[in-house]
């Protein structure tokens, strides 16, 4: 396992940690395996900790119109445009393992043009991408793009509001420089029998 | 009052919004004497919006080395680079009130480096702005220029973590066309004797 | 009132400029009760004083199909986008004025697509950005599209002239560091009974 | 000669054109052996034609401690960047002519960078072209960088106002795809012994 | 395997391939285990294929100054600037296998500023992304820190030419729409014991 | 003649260079009257100077449905995007002739949107233009575009091709500051009677 340093701010040991923190990352630890950095890293802000992890299980974890792997899709699309290692890595593990599907994310990370997605992923993406690069130019013609791949306005929010999430968590890792764990990178590569 | 539509999604009548929010919402009227937008478009998605003001009030509320009127100038800052009317004119209010200065927040959000500003606040906007439309090539060299102003470790990250925060608010906003509050414009754009 | 430079470079005294230009000084002081610093940070340059004054007059008090206000909304959305807080803050006084709107001009300088703009007005806007942020790729389509709202080949020239001459204005304000005067950050924005 | 439109807009007949723009016109063609179109192009707006040519001669005419060789390199080198065909043909001739030099020219209209400029030249040129493509970030390094070479406050305000004022000439001429005569292609082309 | 086509020309058969062109794949075949789609994309244009596969091996096989592993950094860090899925993931591949690292590629691909590289090699990344991006302003200083890490002069053609040379292979790739190989995907992703 | 260094890196003497290598250029020699310094730059590298010419004649010299003039349009439009002084200064002078136009070289070099081309090399250009400057987004509708333009799919390999090809060359003459000859700025500027 690397040795080098997650975070370039002070990373709290578990024991130091307040009691509902500590709880959460030993249950990440428990079904993962292990503690994936972010959560170590932003437990050095106990409330933007439960700030960021309740918005992102209330977008990621939430009934929607998107598959869990398309949430992914999304995260793993406008992190690569963010140049974000940590969120590129880690989420292209994830999706890796919701799309069942070993190739995905790395064309995703790469250019989500020449991915294999259908018509209606590559709409999603595409204005999952508008809103992370130039949100301020998000327009009619937008929605109705959406709109005629039969994505509900639900959807839309969801597309929209996960593109913003991560333009945050993309700053957020790049300022701190978060590290990816060693255990991201060949996660969801072999495909299961 | 204007009447045009606040948000493009449904914004949910008060008697409909879950308890927590509701009272919420009935708090901020009565500070601030009418509800600023942002609350009644995210109570669309009660998750989401209680995620989203943990956050905001983390970052916002918390004790810092940033006095409220330097964190109020990053949030205008760069969201004037993100072109997101509701947070200039919102923020710009808020700005205005809490430097108790009337023309701070049209300069920062026109151009922050015309602004009437310490060196020190300009060094911390550089980052901010760094962060928000760059975050990829942040390096030890922008780390070293907020030390020497005398930002400290935990100054630092307030920095990077509001400019994050308001890279999600600004996408979000555009996203659904959130329209600022008439009452917002004026507020603060007259010195009190 | 403000004693910050109004310029990087020297501002001559009324007494030593040329009479035709502290005449024109002097009648401006009388109608808005102040004078714009404009004025006295080109009187450095008395010819180019008189040459930017007559352009600038040539376009914006010419008769034409815009209207004034039209007009000035072109300005404030080309100078937000270059940038200029001088031209976002005068011109933004201006414009509040002549639409009798006291929130048109933060919302133009913000973001001009999200601004309570006609659509006739939007595709005024559309082509006077491209012309002041891509001009070499202005093209049929773009006559096309403005002459579908109704705009004469006049008016297109009046939108196209006006964002070119403010490219200038808003390069010459920053070189120069041109200080907006305090007093045009209320005007207008009080409505009148 | 070309029978190409020399505007998208119309053109006066010399005959109809207001007096002393006639003569001015007629003055140019007897110096220069034939009409540069952007006098007849202009021609169209009287008023605007007064004032342009006004700003020109009072920039690249008035004393100066740049050579009028050296503010055509500003012109050449900014109108390059702004891709204006009628600016890059136009005065490339001019700065061949001033600077008797037949390869200057198209050098700096690619990449003034690799140009055949003294060091001198390359600080003020490097300056016009930030004044030309990002004016909002001009500060207090560039114009000690320029004082370095020897260059006066006066001197700075020449460079800075050159490109503004073809900030706006490249626009309009792209606004109006006013095409360059033929006779400048080859002019100063051929030293003279 | 997957039957997606691999690239928007015609493939010819290797039956229908020029003799040396066909020779070369069975050799790269026989070595690698599968033919890397490049080989069959190119091989519609014979001499196009011949001088691209003398041009990369002059490059990537010579004697240089930087190892292998180091060159195959170059290629991945600018490929993944200018979204070439193919060489991303054929020669992310290739860099695993060269450096023994089955994280670099990864990181490389997405953020070259934070990778597990030596300050000599984050050097050369610099340099290699700038003649990737903005070859145009590379200067003496670009030099002068290329030397300060002990680069010789012919170890900067080197990167430079690699860069140029990608740039090239990423345009072509994007353009034909160069699917990878399936194998690319886990080659050098398991350490050997 | 000039006497300004050709490139920043060695050049080889005639008698130096491989056979090949000076039987190659005396012979260009001999039917130009000069040797482009392209040649000498690149005989530094013998592999690469190999590699590099048959790649130029590939697509430069081949049976293709452009005719020669108009690949040297894709050229000279190209590197004036990348602002690369040799290859738009040298492909300048070979496009007029092979076009037998004075005009047509400096009108595609600064914006090829206003030069005198059919509507089909309109297209052509801007499809090179695409894959130049963001190839990663080259999709369908791109060669819908062309093939409404009567292009077969053969001609888009050549137009995307070259395009490419020049990138590289772009890149390489950037990094050397290669120095067009001074023969070329004059050549084919003279109509012949």
């Amino acid at each position: 396992m690397s040795e080098k340093p997650i975070s370039r701010f002070p990373v709290p040991a578990l024991p130091d940690m307040p009691e509902d923190i500590r709880a959460l990352i030993l249950s990440v630890q428990e079904k993962a395996g292990f503690v994936p950095n972010v959560f170590l890293a932003l437990a050095h802000r106990p409330d933007e900790f439960r700030a960021f992890f309740a918005y992102h299980d209330a977008l990621m974890e939430r009934d929607s119109g998107l598959t869990k792997a398309e949430r992914e899709m999304i995260v793993v699309a406008t992190s690569g445009a963010n140049q974000c290692q940590y969120c590129v890595v880690a989420h292209g593990a994830i999706l890796r393992i919701r799309a069942r599907d070993t190739l995905i994310a790395d064309q995703v990370a790469t250019n989500y043009r020449k991915a294999d997605v259908t018509p209606r992923q590559r709409a999603m993406l595409d204005f999952a991408m508008k809103v992370s690069q130039s949100a301020h130019s998000v327009d009619d013609a937008d929605f109705a793009a959406l709109s005629a791949h039969g994505f509900s306005q639900e959807d839309v929010w969801d597309i929209g509001a996960i593109s913003a999430f991560f333009a945050l968590s993309n700053r957020f890792a790049n300022m701190v420089s978060l590290r990816p764990n060693d255990e991201f990178y060949l996660m969801g590569r072999v495909a299961r029998g």
